[in-house]
């Protein structure tokens, strides 16, 4: 596996934006069975071994499982407020969920579970998210080790990146795109 | 015209996250003519004048345009740091360029430029966004009174809204449904 040549930058921005939590918060658009746009925050999971793929996590009860498995498409928009950059990453989604049948990312689901806070695994114990709000229940901590049922590891392989830095003078903009030999060429653009 | 009633927690949000200038700062998804998500960072600008418009401004050449040609839905996701809130806001997007015939709209869209600074109103005269790099020229600052061409008004009317407090314990989630007759319910529902 090779890294794609945006990686770079995005470690790079990762670095120089750690003194903000939420610098691994981005944007996760998708598209609704209707057509319609949907967006939302996620929190950024990692990079999955040996891939280009970003990790995030989700409840299978929410809409945006359902929105993915209408189309995969998704767009993140993921801004880096002390450099003042921007990247957005096109690419297809793949939903890990507990009947998932390929075991290398049955692996990966179960690692990131083990990873989580409390907190975090906590949540999908909770109500369907939603739904008219029920009371909470104060269910006991669960397993640290086997996730629970509705815990699904979602997995974004880009195709297409565009980063731009507000910074430069005037700007500064690179298209990345997949070519169909899975090599990836850059091209500089106007911003 | 009555403000909806999700004008308040947006008014206190923007008031108690003063401080971080990127609060205003916001994505727009929208879906591309191909049926594919495209996510991207905006300026949020204010409420249109006794409406429940949200404004942004945007270059006429740039791809955000085309896509709302083809499709006027769209989807802001706004999260604020300080405050650990979000707001998803569903609704449809109004296009205001130099030939649009409606003189309110067309006033509005000339205030706005007014009301711009010299570096953004320049890049209105920027080479076409996201073409191969030109060398950039340096135009002398635009007029600050009449709008250069490519410079449009964007109007986001919401039909509904998405507000999520992480800070509550366990979290907070009210859902905002605009009715047929134009009101607005409230519901409260599971994070």
């Amino acid at each position: 596996m090779v890294l794609a040549p945006w990686r770079s930058p995005i470690a790079r921005a990762l670095h120089r934006n750690r003194s903000l939590v939420y610098a691994r918060y981005l944007q996760l658009a998708t598209v609704r069975p209707d057509g319609r746009p949907a967006n939302r925050t996620v929190v950024f999971r990692g990079f999955r071994d040996d891939t280009n793929q970003l990790m995030f996590i989700a409840d299978d009860r929410s809409e945006k499982i359902e929105q993915v498995e209408h189309s995969a498409w998704a767009e993140v928009c993921w801004y880096f407020p002390n450099t003042r950059e921007q990247f957005r990453l096109l690419g297809t989604l793949t939903i890990v969920k507990q009947d998932y049948l390929e075991e290398d990312l049955q692996q990966a689901r179960r690692s990131m579970w083990q990873n989580l806070s409390d907190s975090a695994r906590v949540q999908f114990d909770w109500a369907h998210p939603g739904k008219p709000k029920t009371e909470g229940s104060s269910p006991p901590p669960p397993s640290p080790t086997e996730p629970l049922p509705h815990f699904c590891l979602l997995l974004l392989e880009p195709s297409q990146v565009d980063h731009l830095e507000l910074r430069g003078e005037p700007q500064n903009r690179y298209l990345y795109h997949q070519e169909a030999d899975q090599s990836w060429n850059k091209q500089e653009v106007n911003p």
